[in-house]
């Protein structure tokens, strides 16, 4: 495939300040006249991919959801939003801007819910093949900074909920990932917002003129 | 584990006579003074796995439903299911009545949608382990009239409207797997259904007595 956009896509711990970087990124690409964006989140993006993120995220009845039901329905909601949304954007010459992508599989299911990673490796093989963002900003921070924001933002979801050693496995294996990855920027985001925005710009920037 | 109750699945085409079949293999356990039984379908059987049925069945706002998603769901409704019902009522010593299981999705999905075969391999593997029907009851009869008793009942959904190639391919698949698997029985369900469940009676008893 011939890309024409690119797909720019903002990771971290839940509270990390993704939504806000989002906004960031838009307006600086604006800034460098490009105006085509399509925005996605994950998992979600698409009418299915959606009903997949609410049945993930608030179980139904109570019904404990088990990893492996978890896995593979982010997976199912993936491939609907690449093939129906992201892919055909991007080939339209549209740049899209994603709320999390496979690397939260990798940090979360990987590393959180301590998943078979031979099943990830395959499920991601087998729905991405070599398709990946062009540029990740990986927000990193502690998750006791994160929950705690999070927090102030209203009710805690079903992961949100999970223990601080979880967060813990998920971050370790964000900076192990961001440093195998030359795609993947890490931007400190403990520091204030004004110095966030200031990093995430140079590195946007950095990106974009060279 | 050590499994008390049994775990009986009813497999077939459309129309393949599955539902009938399997009030007679109820009428039946019960003449041998078995009472306690479940009673499954899949995808299904869990307010989750029958969420994701609904998902699998009629798409969402016409969005085209892919197949390694569909793939996908199925696997985590199959998962919900054996970990959340199958299993603790077998454990329970109850005697489970399977309408599908993963037959279908070997047929359906493997030889239907012609699917990556290590792909599923590897989900079933993940997902079900050595876990598996102690009989399976295959109902095998030609699409042409499976899919006419079908239509006799209503409007055919999603995967009722595949191509009679899709449907010829999946019954090869079934009678391929059912003669390379004894704990598989292929019962001739282009009789009469006074012949289906006669055919059915027998096949259940000699397994029973022996
Ligand atoms: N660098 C920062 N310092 C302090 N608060 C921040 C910072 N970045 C974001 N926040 C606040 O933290 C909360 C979570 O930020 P948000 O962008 O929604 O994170 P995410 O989308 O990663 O969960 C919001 O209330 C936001 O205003
Ligand atoms: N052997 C048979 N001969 C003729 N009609 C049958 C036979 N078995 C079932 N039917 C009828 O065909 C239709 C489909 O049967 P059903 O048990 O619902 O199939 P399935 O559950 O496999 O889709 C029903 O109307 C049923 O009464
Ligand atoms: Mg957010
Ligand atoms: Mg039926």
């Amino acid at each position: 495939m011939i890309s024409l956009g690119k797909f720019i896509v903002v990771e971290g711990l839940e509270g990390a300040g993704k939504t806000t970087a989002i906004a960031t990124v838009a307006q600086q690409l604006q800034a460098y006249q490009i105006h085509d964006l399509v925005f996605t989140r994950e998992p979600g993006g698409t009418p299915l991919a959606e009903a997949l993120r609410t049945l993930v995220k608030d179980s139904v009845d109570n019904e404990p959801l088990t990893y492996q039901a978890e896995l593979l329905m982010l997976y199912a909601a993936r491939i609907q939003l690449v093939d129906n949304v992201i892919k055909p954007a991007l080939k339209a010459g549209k740049w899209v801007i994603g709320d999390r992508h496979d690397l939260s599989t990798q940090a979360y299911q990987g590393a959180g819910r301590q998943l078979d990673s031979a099943l990830i490796k395959m499920l991601k093989n087998s729905v991405l093949g070599s398709f990946k963002p062009d540029l990740t900003l990986y927000l990193d921070l502690s998750p006791e900074i994160g929950l705690e924001r999070a927090k102030q933002r209203g009710k805690l979801d079903r992961i949100e909920q999970e223990s601080l050693e979880f967060f813990d496995r998920v971050r370790t294996r964000y900076q192990q990932l961001a440093q195998q990855d030359q795609s993947i920027v890490v931007i400190n985001a403990e520091q204030s917002l004004e110095k966030v925005t200031a990093a995430i710009q140079t590195a946007l920037s950095d990106w974009l003129n060279g």
